[in-house]
């Protein structure tokens, strides 16, 4: 044990957190009085527990600076099951709670979304200060922890490992927490079912979640719902490159601001200014007229949108795809609604543990969806909200209201929560936008909705610079800010569509959150640019 | 196919590119006049050419706007060989290089690295215009192109399908390129290599590639490093997921100048600033505070530097990964350098034709490596210099020809083009670099480089908020800026390490190119915002 603890308490108090170091010390300080109590009134045993025979048996350990190897393997939570019953196993984690009562201390070892009970109990390997010291570690500090795995009669219903505790018999703090934590965790962590028959409970307001963030995502929950992000990551990639799909990189900082203006970030840029890209459309199609055929980008993309709502940020992650097509529109729609169907099924399958998980906190109806994905056209859209009593005309746009009450009409009629709305009414949709040859008020333009809210927006593209240059002039757009982005259509350019997912919208929609910070890391949004 | 193809000139010469039309339309009144001319003096075989029996099988197309879905398959050009020999196909591609010569015309047809050479002769199915048409076809126009495949006697160098050539009884132009091109093809993919016995040839230079970004990244070579490119951030997922890590995405927006506040393009955001991050190193170092464990993220990072080198970029990828480690932080460092031989095996493995492709235009020595990676310390790197001639303090900081020489230094003596640096002086490393125990000199802190040059800078960092508050006091950092990373260390930390690699760089000197502005597919350096 040398080699890793040292129990010099002065260079542990300069070195570890100080908050965990004073109540170590005050502990033992505590243990010594007792002890010289004992000594004094002449108790034999009293003598022995002075000495403290499990004094190498718990501390803190000196900060690791990588000072020497130590061939030790530490088991993880997961694995502790009946299978290792009896078995002696080093484990590392964080304790998430303890309850001192009498001579023994139980406590809580959490990894990520793992958590098994432990125990250590006075007893020939472990003494009555060792017991002090472990009810006297701060919460969220971690420690290593040396124990026998043992069977439990009753299963222990608030650990996810429930059919075994851990009998420790020597306890290292690793690394301090303060003792006064800005919230716990068992309180970011409550349900928000219908509150039960004990009343109200204390929830964790949002800000004071984000203010927190390092402790918040701590919680099962958040361990849960960020694994389930990267897998939808992974599941896009996987999906996109089965079907040849180059992955590029755009630039995010731009000579000017593309596409009108409005809702974008300027950025000091040497002796000039410059722009950050509000999405990668222009050069995911000058990739395509690079001839790259089919790519995709995962990145980071902003709008300096003044919108405080559940599902606006400033900067979120954008999943977008373009592709050439041989010779209709319908041949992108379709691969991107296929798209959508795997990644329904790759989490479904794959991600079964962490979808219930955050179920638990956040409850949710499960997410349905049908394959090949339903396609509507917009004009049947409207006539589905005019049924349902809803005035709007022809040629508007749907309004955030409508898009919900459709998400709900198109549930009722078909049982999807998914589903592709086609041919907008082109006067809507951007500049780029490829109107329809067939009726001039149309667009070769589509959106895609999660439980009526907007995921993806995308269309067939205009290939063509003059037809670009028309449409851009239409639009009052200055020629001479997109001009290079113009010029990309002048060497040829096979005919192209697709569209811009926004990643964390698709995660809390998934699930059936209803704030999308709850699905970005380190959110940003008008009002918080920190953590 | 008067589905997809309309003939009438006045609306083709609207939709598509002028110039193109011009010359069509030119084409078709030279062949009309020669017609009326072998008409006037009474030659009956002219009547019938008057007439065009060929006149539906070429012409330029409408613009594709999705008006009706066709039913007809598109073969790829890398599936034309010899088992398709005497069978009629539909060919969409790139009108590469014309030759007309008498009463047929040669043609190169491209689709990404693939090329197939077609020949259009007057015969039964073809007539003199529809060669004449064909011949005047712009260079990069797209081309819908009908014929059978023969098999050909003399294997064709020039492209990459040897074994086949198309003979073309329908061609269409798709989309059309205007006339003039600001680079060749031909001339952007000439070969580097030692001048031949022809004398110098016309190359084109960086900027003139720039500028035309979307000619330059037709070219074989770039098809390949930008599939290269793609590959390395795949094998770079797939290796570390292997590895139980979780992808994450960090933000780019950020409230305070993190690192010093040198380098950093500032963003206005609303009424305030904000900092463009120059790195995520501080959030996946909170990812690790918030039990994520093991993370990697890859994502944008900007760095304001005036260099203008030829491996300096002020927005460039950043593939970043962090790990908590349980002993020591060569647990990092040897999960780093098995990471890098994995993605050198799998391009070795998987890309050996886009390697190949690179190297016939840029020839290069293949990227060597050693498995375990070859691990020096920083002291062991000075002696070797010193053995070289070199003058240098212990302490000082490697500089760029120092790096340059101690590759090659390592390479002749290990025959290694990738090696790890480790135990950099304390001095030289920004403050949140873990000191070194044993030496108070050193830090536990490593470089990596291929061929040379730095590829990626990592360290232990300091885990505990005294320690971390001392070393930024000692570097002179407000502390106030840095108080939330500071923080999240307060309530516990698994000791941890990591590393950030510019995968640019990677794909550069692993291909032995020699600037970064080739493998950035739209490049930003101090004087380039455009395209």
């Amino acid at each position: 044990m040398a080699d890793i603890v040292e129990k010099d308490q002065k260079e542990n108090a300069e070195k570890v957190s100080k908050n965990a170091a004073k109540k170590a010390e005050k502990a033992a300080k505590k243990a010594e009085i007792i002890a010289e109590k004992k000594t004094a009134s002449g108790d034999a045993s009293a003598e022995v527990e002075t000495e403290d025979f499990a004094k190498d048996k718990y501390g803190l350990t000196a900060l690791n600076q990588s000072k020497e190897k130590v061939d030790r393997d530490l088991t993880i939570v997961k694995d502790l099951t009946a299978t290792l019953a009896d078995q002696l196993v080093w484990i590392r984690g964080r304790l998430q709670t303890s309850r001192a009562k009498g001579k023994q201390c139980f406590f809580v070892l959490r990894q990520q979304q793992y958590t098994v009970q432990a125990l250590v109990a006075v007893g020939d390997k472990v003494s009555k200060q060792m017991v002090k010291f472990a009810a006297g570690i701060s919460k969220e500090s971690i420690v290593d922890v040396y124990g026998v795995v043992r069977k439990v009669d009753q299963t222990i219903d608030s650990c996810s490992q429930q059919d075994v505790e851990l009998h420790v018999e020597q306890i290292f703090v690793v690394s301090s927490a303060e003792a006064r934590l800005p919230l716990l965790i068992e309180d970011a962590s409550r349900s928000e079912k219908a509150e039960d028959a004990t009343g109200p409970q204390i929830s964790v307001n949002q800000d004071t979640r984000l203010d927190n963030r390092v402790l918040d995502l701590r919680t099962t929950t958040n361990q849960a719902i960020f694994r389930l992000e990267a897998g939808v990551c992974k599941l896009f990639r996987n999906a996109l490159d089965a079907k040849g799909f180059v992955e590029i990189h755009t630039p995010k900082i731009i000579q000017a601001a593309s596409e009108g203006g409005a809702n974008v970030f300027t950025v000091s840029y040497f002796k000039s200014s410059a722009y950050l890209a509000q999405s990668p459309q222009f050069y995911k199609q000058m990739a395509i007229a690079s001839d790259f055929n089919r790519v995709y980008t995962i990145g980071s993309v902003f709008r300096a949108e003044d919108s405080n709502t559940h599902r606006h940020l400033t900067e979120f992650i954008g999943l977008d795809l373009e592709m050439a097509f041989s010779y209709h529109y319908h041949e992108v729609t379709d691969t991107i609604g296929q798209l959508f169907v795997e990644i329904f099924k790759g989490l479904r399958d794959n991600y079964a543990d962490e979808i219930s998980t955050v179920n638990k906190q956040y409850p949710a109806q499960p997410f349905t969806f049908l394959e090949p994905a339903l396609r509507l056209e917009y004009t049947q859209g409207v006539q589905m909200l005019r049924e349902a009593g809803v005035e709007m005309e022809d040629d508007a746009d749907l309004s955030t209201p409508n898009e919900k009450l459709l998400g709900k009409l198109v549930k009722a009629k078909y049982d999807t929560d998914f589903f592709i709305l086609d041919k907008y009414p082109l006067a809507v949709r951007p500049f780029y936008t490829m109107p329809d040859p067939n009726n001039p008020r149309l667009s070769n333009s589509y959106d895609m909705f999660m439980r009526g809210e907007e995921i993806l927006s995308g269309a067939q593209r205009i290939h063509d610079p003059a037809l670009l240059t028309e449409r851009s002039k239409h639009h009052g757009i200055d020629l001479s800010k997109i001009q290079s982005y113009i010029d990309a259509f002048k060497y040829g350019c096979y005919p192209h569509g697709g569209g811009g997912i926004g990643l964390e919208r698709v995660v809390m929609l998934y699930l059936g959150l209803d704030n999308i910070r709850k699905t970005s890391m380190f959110p940003r949004d008008p009002k918080r640019l920190a953590p």
